[in-house]
């Protein structure tokens, strides 16, 4: 049965009807403003119907970057939407839409999506990690979308690698996203032009502000400067992957987000941390690769996840339920 | 139906008969010396026949310290029995006790027992830490037993937490195990006692070694000199601690082993920390607690696997079984 994934970004809205295979039947997009709750409900609900319009279709999933109650298909807390705030999306949507509609947090609709047509899609066993503004992280283990009691597991960008490192968004210091998202290498890269202002890197932060995509610019166009600073951002992912290696025993670490277009420039760096630093056999079976769906991993993942195949809550020998139940 | 669960230390086996419901019919405990793998596996055997005599028994898991492949019950390292190394236990002890045998690593196996019978079994999502020596960790998540691809999952030991850290005997630097362990306990207070040598522990150090057991009892009696090892042990706990429980998002985490007996000296350093930079609603969710079942985790953990009722390697979607199969 085709199912719908939406992917809610800071600055659009994207739905798509998608085939069990994968394959994206139809997409419809929306910029999101600033808007009132209410309003940026309204324009999901338009979303999923018009692009539902002829197509068979047997539930939606909506990808929030957030905080997710998965469980009462409930968004916490979106800080890059605005308003949105303790919103049960499954009623507010489900009821304008006639479709059963459920709710998960976009990294781990991204995982899900690499897990099923992706990096991940021969292995049971899947972390995958989105560098970019920010870093997110979704994990697969065992085939089960690892969600926490609350639905806000997953958080891989928000490890302490380094207790006295720089300050990160979240108010921590030293955390993986402070170290190898797009704004540390933003950051570091003002530091090696510094060091280095005869560099390409260097000149060209005299002129303008440096970017990410510049760095990554100059670092194919041979600037030592520019590739140091990607090779520094690989050894801390490597830090942080290392861990992530030794807790999950993965098959596959996928890495997308904008700042992976750095390809190799930051893979091999972090890919040598986790020799050294990873323990055997976890460290001899695990590929670390680019993920291969790019910005189309949340919606496919949270159209697969509308069919309900990952089953993540109601696995297991679920305790308190059971209690419940009698 | 009762299990036999048994718990191979560095120093001991001991082989229990375990009721469904976590209580204790018959123990054996034999010594272990440093002995060829041969003797070592009659040894098992016998303790599971011994304990076995006179009760209806439906299966054994053996909890060995090492890397397991819970997939074929295959022990492929155990750096603390001699010559351990690339062993199915299922087929080398199953035959010789007529019962279906399987494998698991102790820290996997204490973190079930916590999970069923001790300070999860409440929960769906646990944390399991174990201090001593070393550190040792467990994960259930969904209530699932979280090994990996080859079982090697849950090493929470040696994530980095400070890549420039002493060293540790993985051959790292500055992991969890070489800044929490009852080993960094005993290097830190060496420099303390350098530092305070009026206090109680520096004039202790003066007179013979140190002992961590040292240090809580001096802590206990009021010493702050010992008093500051502890909490900047917990704090360094907290630092790994909080990173758990972004990821996991778990309910409970458990802090068991040998160390966890200097409780609240540790733990409250550990919560603080964790306060500072654990993210909401995560944080606010989970308790950090002592572990309740002592010693006795292991072989109540691995009896209730012996059940198979985790069913770790049958749940979820397992892609490649599948594919496999047909």
């Amino acid at each position: 049965m085709n199912a719908i994934g939406v992917d809610i970004g800071g600055t659009k809205i994207a739905a798509a009807v998608v085939t069990p295979e994968g394959r994206i039947l139809n997409e419809v997009r929306y910029p999101t403003q600033a808007a009132p709750q209410d309003r940026l409900v309204a324009t999901i609900a338009r979303a999923i119907k018009e692009v539902k319009d002829g197509f068979e279709v047997g539930g939606a999933c909506v990808a929030v970057p957030g905080f997710v109650l998965s469980a009462e298909n409930k968004v916490i807390l979106a800080p890059n939407l605005h308003e949105i705030e303790n919103i049960r999306l499954d009623e507010e949507i489900g009821g304008r839409t006639s479709l059963r509609v459920t709710v998960e947090n976009d990294a781990n609709a991204a995982a899900w999506g690499e897990f099923r047509f992706g990096a991940g899609s021969e292995v049971d066993h899947l972390v995958f990690i989105t560098l970019g503004t920010g870093v997110g992280g979704g994990i697969i283990t065992h085939g089960v979308l690892l969600r926490g009691a609350q639905g806000a597991g997953g958080e891989l960008g928000h490890v302490t690698l380094d207790p006295t490192g720089p300050l990160c968004g979240c108010g921590n210091h030293g955390c993986l996203e402070a170290l190898a998202s797009g704004t540390a290498i933003e950051r570091r890269a003002r530091v090696v032009a510094n060091d280095h202002p005869r560099s390409a890197l260097g000149q060209l932060a005299t002129e303008r502000q440096v970017l990410g995509e510049d760095v990554t610019r100059l670092a194919e166009e041979g600037d030592e400067a520019a590739i140091s600073v990607l090779q520094e951002t690989g050894r801390w992912l490597g830090i942080g992957l290392a861990g992530f290696v030794n807790i999950f025993n993965p098959e596959v670490i996928a890495v997308g987000g904008g700042v992976s277009r750095a390809g190799e420039f930051i893979l091999a760096s972090a890919r040598e941390e986790v020799q050294l630093r990873a323990r055997s056999p976890s460290r001899d079976l695990v590929k670390i690769e680019e993920a291969t769906l790019g910005p189309e991993s949340g919606i496919l993942g949270a159209a697969a996840l509308a069919r309900g195949e990952d089953g993540g809550y109601v696995m297991g020998p679920p305790k308190r339920l059971a209690r419940k139940g009698g």
